[in-house]
């Protein structure tokens, strides 16, 4: 997978690349990262990217030019279509289920924008997909791209160790976690539940589904909607309740 | 404000925290970032700071010891009871309102997990609060605290420009922007709506109240329902509604 990210602000990508999943994937060869400023594509005398809205208004939108010709360059470099990714607050919600649509992917191209609108014949003419990370203000696209191709790098196949893999599956189950303990057994006299010192396997089992089912209930009802239980989680969800 | 992170991967931060409205916050004297390897609190002869869950299974956990000194000196650092939060995909949904919230604190600690789990006595007794940032994977808590740092640090008062600042209200109107269009007019035939040229600013109003409520409608009908539009919005989007 070739991945290219559009920014004026290339340098806030270094850190991020160049340490754990993204700098291991790199190593593996599994994907290439590459990061340009795309102000160095605008054809104007004083390299601006951005200009006054039509119609009057606050802010500045970025112009199509320097952006529409950033994006041609980097498709020649790789044989496949590229998806091109715009960060907004307008686009839609970025989900797992996402991630692991652009993981099949071999070229993205992420497009961040910073705080400036982006002129509409870029969302419709050049962007393939708007993604927004969340509703809450961010000060450009970068964060929001560096979260997409986290979560997409590794969801390729190689990407992760088997440890690793292990959270993937279980966060994948459709419930929160239930709760993890390891040593010491009493930390400043706060304990480990004695069931999972128990040795009993049966025991372990069932208190840990119904700790998974009693914070998911908690915190994220709506996860357990769109979730088949089985009988016995029936059950257990149902004892849970009545302990309130 | 004093804001740090708790991190194993304290290299992944030195681009964002040394960029753009994180570096022009610090420069102002409006906030302070440190980052601090939580590895450096382990006691153990080998700085470890996992390991295996009682009662089994697969995956690591983050024992209590390193990260309760880490906070507890930390704390000594600044006269307010620091906010403790704990990246997480068990936590609460991270959202602009929580934003506003922790902006109004004087010292923000960020502890982040790097696909170990947290022991419990994490969560219970040392992390005030629990988040998450979106229903997908990731690697650590890192980035996760990138984005909340850098929405929470853009709300203290002076962080901003003028410029900026009005992204941030029209973001706040609880519905999605309407379409930007700068120079040129037309760009490879691609063309700037006649009624942004046409200087009446009546209609210009008319059409992107239009557009935001069509964008709205389509894309997140439910900002639309928690809230109020006025007579004529409704009418609009009546209009906008029967265009279909």
């Amino acid at each position: 997978m070739r991945i290219d990210v559009l920014s004026l602000f290339p340098e806030m990508f270094s850190g991020v690349f160049g340490s754990s999943i993204l700098k291991k994937t790199q190593e593996k060869g599994l994907v290439e990262y590459h990061v340009a400023d795309f102000r160095e594509y605008a054809e104007n005398k004083h390299r601006r990217v951005d200009d006054y809205p039509y119609g009057g208004g606050a802010g500045m939108v970025l112009t199509p030019q320097p952006l529409f010709d950033a994006v041609e360059d980097l498709t020649l470099k790789s044989d496949a279509k590229p998806r091109v990714v715009l960060l907004c607050p307008q686009g839609e919600r970025f989900t797992q289920k996402k991630a692991e649509e652009l993981s099949r992917e071999q070229h993205l191209i992420f497009v961040c924008g910073h705080y400036e609108g982006y002129d509409e014949r870029i969302r419709e003419n050049l962007a393939t997909d708007e993604i927004s990370i969340g509703d809450f203000v961010l000060t450009g696209g970068e964060l929001g791209a560096m979260v997409i191709i986290d979560s997409v790098t590794r969801l390729l196949p190689g990407a992760l160790g088997n440890e690793e893999s292990s959270v993937r599956d279980s966060y994948s189950s459709g419930m929160l976690e239930h709760p993890h303990y390891t040593r010491p057994a009493d930390f400043r006299g706060m304990k480990v539940p004695d069931v999972l010192l128990s040795g009993n396997h049966k025991h372990i089992e069932e208190w840990r589904t119904k700790e998974s089912l009693r914070r998911t209930w908690k915190r994220r009802p709506d996860l357990l909607e769109s979730r088949d239980l089985t009988k016995q989680e029936k059950k257990w969800l149902e004892e849970v309740k009545k302990e309130k």
